[in-house]
């Protein structure tokens, strides 16, 4: 069995999230049918979403389930963009690709104008460049979007001074907290009441999935707050308030719930055990290679605690992924959803550095089932394959691979 | 247990797909990562897509799994519409609801102009009025969308004459098969050669859903042909051909496919079972409520198998829906989707009925569960059912019901 060390790109399912779709598989009815079959689904479904909201901190009614982060994303931009009379779109640079890929097809197809934000060389947006953006003729924004935790180098952006900026310009902020969920506390409720937003603006929307905190991979949620005015992006039963119409998927609902359930209680402790293996990784990785470079915040209170993100000077991120994986570890270069592609980090480009460092990028991410040893299988791995990743340089990839 | 007669709305998860499901939970991995343990779920998924192809009569990379049936449907017809200059949708009344809805939003936000194709009296388009609106102006059309199978009364559409009307005239087809997947034959490839369509237009869109045959909720399929021209739904890491972005749900695909296994090599005996059934069950009906009328295609040939679709003079159908339930009997007055709210059947309406009967309408639908005892619960429950909804006849339902 390989030692797993990509966690960010998808978790293992708990045993009690797998329990619960079990359990909830054999449930017959759907929840949308008015019989006692049917209404016996809707309350194991309402049950659900009231589990999911607690660990969310916000109320059951704002919780819309969807098919996954991805579209949960969509749904807010998009959303949100359609549902303003402004084109501008506020948007800092690293953002993950359901973000950018989404403003892009706006742009491109709806006359959406974007401005892309700086990030400093943590990873953290620029709050005067942002401050700046949203004083420039605010009538003409739609949106401001950005995610609570970089996927790539982890480093958490400061949602509390983003959401009162966005509050007291009177602008609907969306947070893509895909990343961030089940690492770091999230309350929907708090951040909106502590920027002080009048209705529909402010912290409005916030997407998280459940395959990222153990739960199941075809089911993600979007807060939405109930003052927001938003465009539905899938049309049909008028099912979740008229904003997600489609048959609800209860047992993946079911399942959601019972792994934020299991996680977001236990998340301090993990947190702290998941900090201290990845201090062990980081400094096994420097006596390693001494020349690495570690991204993102050097803070603890700044990151997510189970994220390491190396730049290998003079390798291929992508080199280093293979060779390590023929040592049995998986790793990624970043986000999963651009892998097979070999590009530089687009976070790090982002970030000030230069193409030959985007190109050295790799993403060790840990998780609720991360051993001492396999941290030690990694950093016991890491001297041979980087030996081999710098000697084939930076002119190619030592494995070529056909997404 | 209740006697569930309401598969149209959703069916058991089968056995099979069940165990394919439980066992997929248990592979770790998202199929997007280039890592060993991420090409292992890709080629699980793969696999797949492969088997719901076989079932589809399509290749493999023509299938986009989505969320549902509805998202399926969403992507269809919006992003043939935002991939075409014509600003004309060819549409019959009669629709489901996720089709009508997205539809009328193309019309409120984007300037589309849908043409309502009339039904006949048994549900079945008017190939006239097809041709007559496919000959005007054809440059000005975008699409035409129609249901394979009707979802609530059961009536098949003519799709060869449709798909060779639509071949002729040069405009892409959608068809809805949720309701027919599983009930019919369907093969995406003869349909389209029969049709002597030429790339891109013709039947280039099919939508189906899985647990309509006894897989599980989270999962649907758009069958794309190659060579449509179709603007995606959901941006984000360009899985599936950049048509469906967000990490593809390789547990859900997996079951997907073991249900269609399951299911469709096994249709046509299967369907003469529940044919069997269906005539039991309407002959049971029409001896203890002579004036009921049946409604749909009476021929066999020309409707689903196992819907029987009912207008009871004098009652309302929520009335009885909720007498039936009472009696343990689990029923619907149409489409789940828009269970809860009483209304008229639009199908009915749009097959020329009055708002009364359209009001009267009670669907029956059975499935691969389905047994002759649950045939004669039903029969035997609905005579004291029917004296009490007839008793409170039409001026408001027994039972109210907050959705």
């Amino acid at each position: 069995m390989a030692v797993y060390l990509d966690h960010a790109a998808t978790t293992p399912m708990s045993d009690t999230a797998i329990s619960a779709y079990v359990d909830a598989m054999a449930v017959v009815g759907n929840p949308s049918s008015i019989h006692s079959q049917g209404q016996n689904a809707r309350r194991l479904l309402e049950e659900a979403r009231e589990q999911v909201a607690a660990t969310l901190g916000c109320d059951p009614i704002e919780v819309v389930f969807t098919g996954n982060g991805t579209e949960a994303i969509n749904l807010a931009i998009k959303g949100l963009f359609w549902a303003r009379p402004g084109t501008r779109i506020l948007v800092p640079g690293g953002e993950h690709h359901a973000t950018i890929d989404t403003v892009e097809w706006l742009e491109r197809h709806e006359d959406a104008v974007i401005d892309w934000l700086p990030l400093d060389e943590l990873g953290r947006v620029r709050l005067d460049a942002l401050e700046s953006a949203l004083a420039t003729d605010a009538a003409s924004i739609a949106l401001v979007s950005m995610l609570w935790a970089n996927n790539e180098v982890g480093t958490l952006q400061p949602v509390a001074e983003i959401a009162a900026l966005a509050a007291r310009y009177g602008i609907p902020l969306h947070l893509d907290a895909v990343a961030a969920y089940g690492h770091v506390p999230i309350s929907f409720a708090d951040v909106r009441a502590a920027s002080g937003a009048a209705a529909g603006v402010g912290l409005v929307a916030l997407s998280v999935s459940a395959h990222k905190i153990g739960g199941p991979v075809g089911i993600g949620a979007l807060v939405l707050s109930r003052t927001a005015a938003l465009e539905a992006l899938i049309h049909g039963g008028g099912q979740q308030r008229q904003v997600r119409s489609g048959t609800q998927d209860v047992a993946a609902a079911v399942s959601f719930a019972a792994a934020s359930g299991a996680v977001i209680p236990a998340m301090e402790g993990e947190s702290a055990r998941v900090e201290a293996l990845r201090s062990r990784l980081v400094a096994g990785v420097v006596a390693a290679v001494p020349s690495v470079v570690v991204n993102g915040d050097p803070d603890a209170a700044g990151r997510l605690p189970g994220t390491a993100h190396f730049a290998f000077p003079g390798c291929q991120g992508d080199s280093l992924l293979f060779l390590l994986d023929a040592a049995g570890v998986s790793v990624s270069t970043g986000s999963a959803c651009q892998a097979g592609i070999p590009e530089p980090s687009h976070v790090l480009l982002a970030m000030g550095r230069d193409d030959e460092t985007a190109r050295s990028a790799l993403r060790v991410t840990l998780g609720r089932t991360t051993t001492e040893a396999d941290v030690d299988a990694f950093v016991a791995a890491l001297p041979a394959a980087y030996a081999q990743a710098a000697r084939a340089g930076l002119a190619g990839r030592t494995t070529s691979f056909d997404r």
